[in-house]
């Protein structure tokens, strides 16, 4: 099977100018099929605040009422999506920017509330593999904001690691998927300040234990929770990694 | 040569809910290929405001600095496409959002200054009709915000009127494009309070001098502009009317 590189950004990396271009220059050296997913939520806050639209959080999972849903939807659909899609551009990298509503890409439905309402946000229900085979045939690099819809009109928010997984796993029934998680640190750290503590190679046990052990803590527990199952299902290979190394891919290795 | 309708729509249509709909059930009966051009001017004003961003026009044009071009870049590129894509999803109309950076669609220039400096204001260069051609082909309608790009990374805000005109008239070669320009009224009308005054055949001698006289005035005139300008290279019907005859096919026709 050809191979394909999925790649998620997000945190400081889209929001910074300089960091952003860096990334850019390093994302344009990956050769062949490749796929961006990105975040952007800081950026949301940010404007959310100057628009006067308090920002909730549960468990660093954004609460999404109808005015946060509208600047999500803004400022991942529109500002940061297209500043990455001109960029690469700009490149020689024929990107296009994309939702889940568009092309019917990614659809889910709006989570059960239980304890607690997290409001427009998205489980995701279905990738359509089909028509990302025929923009990635075409060299095209789709770049995927972390928006989905629900078929009824509705567009939702959805965390961007969760819908890199998603599709990752779709598109392992057709090529050889490489997922790469791209932060700020070098990979996983045994100490969060020391960046020469990087673990190589992870695999659930030591997940475990680390998790136990209270080292692997917070924002990194839902996306190794997330990475995982890609592994479990399908996804050939799992990094996670800082731009720097995206072309190298040294970091954390799922094994 | 295969038909295609190309429909631009603008002003209060896409920003009430309600219009915009009927609008949408108005577009999804369309058969055949389509684009949609969109709009979406009093909602970025309306969000700059929130913002602390003054809205500057010259002659209907609006001056785009930098933060101004991040409100439209997201109003129009993310709130507004986005919205338009979810509905025509909602409908069963395979829709695609994008601007004119995505698959490099349509490369502009930053307008030259002269008495006044515009900002990221962009001048069209370059529609690609093969990427448009092959969405198209594959029962794919683009849905296009007003925003180009310079092929450097730098997005650019660009008249809707403008890019719906210069795609009718780029898509001319391989198509027979119908292109509607879409807003209030049913027409041009002799007499602007009154709807029974529609002009049916509107050609360009009548156009001169309905200007000359003053009847058709302020912002119809750049409309009008473009839309002689499409009359003469290529395209085949233009219609100037409003959502609900979209479909019959009423309106001022360019003769």
């Amino acid at each position: 099977m050809d191979r394909l590189t999925i790649i998620k950004v997000g945190g400081k990396v889209v929001e910074t100018p300089d960091l952003l271009h860096a990334f850019l220059d390093q994302f344009k050296k990956i050769s062949g099929n490749k796929i961006l997913v990105h975040g952007g939520g800081s950026t949301a806050t940010e404007i959310a605040g100057k628009l006067g639209i308090e920002t909730r959080m549960v468990d660093g999972r954004r609460i999404t009422d109808r005015a946060m849903l509208e600047v999500v939807t803004m400022v991942y659909g529109g500002l940061i999506n297209k500043k990455i899609v001109a960029g690469l551009q700009a490149r020689g990298c024929n990107a296009i920017g994309l939702t889940g509503a568009d092309l019917d890409l990614i659809k889910a439905h709006k989570r059960p509330v239980k304890e607690i309402d997290y409001g427009f946000v998205g489980d995701v229900e279905d990738v359509n593999s089909r028509e990302i085979r025929l923009l990635i045939n075409e060299s095209v690099v789709p770049v995927v904001a972390p928006l989905t819809h629900d078929g009824y009109g509705q567009i939702l928010n959805t965390n961007a690691d969760t819908i890199a997984t998603e599709m990752a796993i779709e598109m392992s029934d057709y090529y050889s998927v490489y997922l790469f998680y791209c932060f700020e640190k070098k990979g996983v750290l045994l100490n969060p300040d020391d960046e020469t503590t990087v673990v190589y190679d992870l695999d659930h046990e030591l997940y475990e234990k680390c998790k136990n052990e209270g080292i692997i803590v917070e924002g990194m527990i839902p996306k190794l929770d997330n990475a995982f199952n890609a592994k479990r299902n399908g996804v050939k290979e799992i990094l996670i990694t800082n731009p720097e190394n995206i072309a190298t891919g040294r970091g954390t290795r799922l094994v």
